[in-house]
């Protein structure tokens, strides 16, 4: 049996590995906040109940006009989705049977989606360990192509590109008609640069963000992309008509408001990472840098890190394999930064995996 | 500028129709339940928002069980979409650049969706003052089509396909490999026949349902498709992670266990219903018959009903425009059953139209 394709619902990947679930699980596959959504959301939410019978609007005004000013745009340059995957979803359909480019390692739904839209996709590699965006051999790829996707902050490897190589590679594909999509979905946990207004000067660029991460709120769905109005026209045919439920439009409105909490999550979450791959690294675990709330591990004395991570799962703690990750192949783990308490338990468990070695 | 595609949200209406918007609106082009959402949903919503931090199980494998076993069948026959529209998509994705018969008038997502995909449509026409499936023309049709869509009971003429024709049909469309696909969304309204158990005789036919009518809860999106697992392993991999939110994952485990709640409203309703179409003919109205919580309704001296319909939303009643359903194209509205209060003003206000004629 494969091992799932996402992380997240931790019985899955039990199921798989063929370990007993513990009653307790921590779960390190899934990379939103620690801290959980912001308080206002817990308080507001009785009066969500509002919303649960109309129908939602269709095309999210309210959210999206909220969404755009953050930017500096207008809300016809913004696309809600019913999560960043229903995006990823739409970007694949206007591509279906064409070339399609992903910069590797990367998020694994790009390459579902495009499979399931028979797109034939080429994988680019990056170097884990000399993260630099290869602007020429992705100029010659994407000439071809009618989508090129990358991901910074990079899922899974936690990288970030250079905004200039990023900004270089958009002007030396201007003409191609390629669309160069960019998915920002963890860029609030790295600090506050973003690429989106960007979109204003090249009208071929779509940039990808995700509400879940940052604020906590996987279950409700919202993702949302901004571009051109060029390109958000031709991937409306495809959004069936309201997409994003009621209760997320809500909560997105509000989520657009509040960057302060993106602000403190930052400031506790760089201190734990910090202290957690300094920890890391004197146990002896090789960690990849990371500019946001997860990292790659491994034990350099494994080539597959199956026999860890098989380890780590009847502690009752789950990482993230990356079998599916290309050019990772299950040569690095990923753990998410959670609760000091809770990293402290990975630590120790690690260290007993250290002793027993 | 064009009317609105589908009903609900009014103010797109009112924009369109360029009539100024009444601070208050009565809202007769949405079908949902009047009687709102079954109190147990507004009692639960508190413990709901523990739903929010975690990603929904992507299989929503506890509501399909439940779903499936209303109907006798097996998880594995129910594909949850958010909402019925994303199915739609799902489906119309299969069919991609292929031909699609749609029986009309019909639910208009079933075209739009089609019209995304690059598919060529052909529509077979029902005459709505005689309700009879053409049975051999479909099957004359159906022959080169990837899928036939048939809404019963249908919206928005409220009648029903007589269940032998359906499994006739299905009979002789068994080697075409064509999908049958039977939009049920309103069956409860009906009365509690389904031709859902048939898909365990027949591996061509999709049953679409919808959790939003009955149980009033459009803003969650919930609906599914009940199919063997030929089709639902065909449709599967167009389906984005975690599709269906984690509260209305909830919702639908609750829903498929309360049955109860349609018995009531399909009382309330038909009660209401016959009521209705009494005193409007006695008025001088054409209605149709209709099983369902919305009509079809037409003042006889109008071609196109447009003014009917400007008169009404001056005095904020909103009905549904026809000009979008393929064999109505503005010649009826389509009017939801409401409460007895609300309906009492429809009349009036259709009284007062009369007596200005």
């Amino acid at each position: 049996m494969s091992l799932p394709s996402h992380g997240a619902n931790p019985s899955h990947l039990y199921r798989a590995s063929g370990v007993m679930k513990p009653s307790s699980v921590m779960d390190f596959s899934v990379n939103t906040n620690p801290y959980g959504p912001p308080n206002w959301l817990k308080e507001m939410w009785p009066s969500f109940f509002e919303a649960v019978e109309d129908y939602p609007d269709p095309s999210g005004y309210k959210a999206a006009k909220l969404i755009a000013e953050r930017f500096a745009l207008s809300p016809e340059n913004i696309m809600l989705g019913n999560g960043a995957a229903e995006i990823i979803h739409f970007i694949a359909r206007h591509a279906a049977g064409q070339k399609v480019v992903i910069v590797t390692p990367a998020f694994s739904e790009y390459e579902e989606a495009c499979r399931a839209y028979g797109c034939r996709t080429e994988y680019v590699p990056v170097d884990v360990q000399n993260w630099k965006l290869p602007i020429e051999i992705l100029v010659e790829q994407a000439k071809e192509a009618a989508v090129l996707f990358i991901c910074t902050p990079n899922n899974p490897t936690g990288q970030v590109f250079q905004t200039e190589d990023l900004l270089t590679l958009l002007k030396e594909t201007r003409s191609f008609g390629t669309m160069i999509v960019i998915d920002e979905a963890f860029y609030d946990f790295a600090g506050d640069e973003s690429i989106t207004s960007e979109i204003t000067s090249f009208s071929h660029l779509a940039v990808l963000h995700s509400m879940t991460k940052m604020y906590a709120v996987a279950g409700l769905r919202i993702g949302y992309l901004a571009a051109s109005k060029e390109i958000i026209n031709k991937l409306k045919p495809y959004r069936p008509h309201w997409n994003v439920n009621a209760i997320a439009l809500q909560v997105a409105q509000k989520i657009a408001s509040d960057a302060e909490y993106a602000v403190r999550t930052r400031k506790w979450i760089d201190k734990e990472r910090e202290r957690m791959i300094r920890e890391l690294m004197m146990i002896g675990f090789v960690v990849l840098p990371s500019a946001v709330n997860f990292y790659l591990i491994k034990d350099s004395a494994l080539d597959n890190q199956k026999p860890l991570l098989q380890f780590l799962l009847k502690q009752g703690i789950v990482l993230r394999h990356t079998e599916n990750f290309h050019g990772l192949d299950g040569q690095w783990l990923r753990a998410a930064i959670k609760k000091e308490q809770e990293n402290d338990q990975l630590l120790s468990a690690l260290k007993e995996w250290k002793s027993q070695c």
